[in-house]
């Protein structure tokens, strides 16, 4: 592609610098409106603003921001829920990263924050971040899901004025850089008697879980980085556990111990929540994977298609079982179905976007995207779903979503 | 995974409430400072803070910030640079990515903002960024990289006080969300006579550059997304020209304009700037794609070794001709070399990670790394390039970088 040109060029090099530049401004807007006939818009008849050295949004995006929801009693309680509508691509920007605190955002400091490694250990070792960040490190693609995202048991929750940020944003995906736990144990040296790891959060919650030892040598992380930079404080700052594909609880922020026991803790937030309530009154205890999922964000409430003609059906799926393999949408409400391309690189227990093509006759549909993921797993039915598993289960909805389109366009949740 | 559990879970579902966990906060802090047997950190011991709906990194993380340079004539001519010693990973973080303003940053109503296509096209036609976002669209995961990034051509910018951030930091990755400007092209219909394309932005620069048709119609984008949310001001919201692996100036920002020609249209930007100048008095001109590159940036001047032992050498590659193939790394100034890890997903014109780990004898070193592209291209030594392309060229700069590490663990900057 390069062309070599001669003649005067390194003389125009030479003569033309900052000054010129700037005198240039003004004639490129002149030019521009020559070549095109009209005015030039406001912002090229003046030089323009400057730039923080920590950057943000458009003023014009400021409606593109997370839904905080506290609770009632006590404010640090709170979800946060990623506005998926307004997304594209995989990559959830930190600023809208979902996030379930129990009792708020803690602020550490990270120069005194510390990770014991005790319990069934040969030796109980302590860790600052600055012993963290020296061991080797990895770097992974995952989604992370709250386990009640999107909990559609009761027919009472389908609300039409729901939005796809209301049912599906708590699952947001990121980047994330850390080091192996299997690194960090092999440190402590796991006795043999170990089979349950339990990791405490240094929130005021002591949020605290229960990890199989296989999976904390398999593909657990302790991050401490998210899409390049450090953690967000509400993303567990300065250091959480990320278990590729389990229930978002489970990755424990804030991390200060971990301890290996023979069975599993039996923790508060492992007895009392986070638990699979079953028609028959027995209750699913560490039920981690988060399964098979997808749900359609365009068209979807408060994005319909404006007009009748080619609209692009575009959303996500994931799974906590490995790769998506196949991504199904259905304009008829499950009576025929064609596939969506998935859009490449397509990684395990990381969110994959599909996109249809579609060509809206401007009368009434009902969308729904159908994913199957690479073990075979196929994304059940809401009615399949329910019927399995009672409507007193609250956690772990992985039921197809159903958006109705109006003849005007409007979208709403349905059953 | 899953274990049934029976007996009272449901009743300890129904009494757990909002009000038991915030008893459960104190609760929780005492029984973590029971078993680790010291006083919990004073984190632990309140209810931490809120979450704001856009957030923001910890204020621990404030010196985490690009380095914004001016031109004296001008404060809106603009070099932003990203803190790579600071990063993880491939991707940057959209507030962290670097940008080069000719003029500023230009305050874009989106709403008012328009592309025309016109030129050797079968009927011009004129697009609202409505009409763009119909489109179907395209997500990649793709490196920009300024074209005077790194320029080490001189002795004399080998200045013992550069960090990684002043040589490098005008290189960046982000997932990047868009239309296929060959299907934008395609509704105007291309003439047949039509070899290039000029792009405008609406800055008061009226940046223009011209790009090859074969380009156009390949992997081109514009882009209107960039990690999910719409692109940032500095990076040309609301639209932008992506070329992949083409050099940074090229990828129009603020994309308002595309006129195509038999000829390129030699603008200011590809005449008297954007070339470069050989030994022999002619100049490169159109030479567009950033050759295969790496750096270190750990360890890496301000970030060296504390104390002898073990650390892991990490830093970035990069290619516009394709994949990353291989990185080497040497410790002793270009003697001896290792292979480094290359951390999946490895895509073309993307950032690569690549780590070694490394035993420091607390002696000087030499680092270096070296990176070979799926074409086969060798990154080149700074003697090497230097030779080939003379003292006086300035763009394009893709040669070893070699990191002096003194026996205290200082790391500079060495020829």
């Amino acid at each position: 592609m390069a062309q070599r040109t001669t003649g005067t060029m390194p003389r125009r090099v030479a003569l033309r610098g900052a000054g010129a530049m700037a005198a240039g401004a003004v004639l490129g807007a002149g030019r521009a409106a020559a070549e095109t006939g009209d005015a030039p818009p406001p912002w090229m008849t003046e030089q323009g603003g400057l730039v923080a050295p920590y950057g943000s949004p458009s003023a014009h995006e400021r409606d593109v921001i997370r839904r905080v929801t506290t609770a009632r009693k006590l404010p640090s309680i709170v979800s946060i829920k990623t506005p998926l509508q307004d997304l594209t691509g995989i990559i959830t920007p930190n600023g809208l990263h979902h996030a379930r605190c129990h009792a708020g955002v803690p602020a550490i400091d990270p120069e005194r924050h510390r990770l014991l490694v005790h319990g069934l250990v040969e030796r109980p070792v302590s860790f600052g971040m600055d012993d963290l960040v020296r061991f080797p490190s990895v770097s992974r693609l995952h989604f992370l899901e709250c386990s009640g995202n999107t909990s559609l048991y009761k027919d009472s929750e389908i609300k039409p004025g729901l939005t796809v940020q209301d049912t599906h944003g708590q699952v947001s995906c990121a980047e994330w850089t850390g080091v192996r736990l299997a690194d960090v144990l092999a440190e402590a040296g796991v006795k043999k008697q170990a089979q349950w790891v339990l990791a405490e959060g240094a929130d005021a919650a002591a949020m605290t879980r229960s990890v199989p030892i296989a999976k904390a040598l398999d593909d657990a992380i302790l991050a401490y980085a998210q899409n390049g930079e450090r953690l967000r404080p509400e993303n567990g700052y300065p250091l959480r556990l990320l278990l590729p594909g389990y229930e978002g609880n489970a990755n424990v922020k804030w991390l200060r111990r971990l301890k290996l026991g023979a069975t599993p803790f039996q923790t508060r937030e492992e007895t009392a929540r986070y638990t699979g309530l079953l028609a028959d009154g027995t209750a699913l205890q560490f039920n981690f994977v988060m399964e098979v999922k997808s749900v359609i964000t365009f068209p979807s409430p408060g994005r319909g298609p404006k007009q009748p003609g080619f609209w692009e059906i575009s959303g996500l799926a994931w799974s906590g079982n490995g790769r998506i393999a196949r991504v199904e949408v259905s304009t008829d409400g499950g009576a025929s179905w064609r596939d969506a391309a998935l859009q490449e690189p397509v990684l395990a227990k990381c969110l994959t976007r599909f996109r249809l093509p579609w060509t809206w006759d401007g009368g009434p549909a009902l969308l729904q995207s159908r994913a199957t993921d690479a073990t075979g797993e196929v994304q059940p039915t809401r009615t399949r779903l329910i019927a399995a598993r009672g409507a007193n289960f609250y956690y772990h909805y992985n039921g197809i979503t159903t958006w109705r389109v109006a003849s005007g366009g409007a979208v709403t949740l349905a059953a």
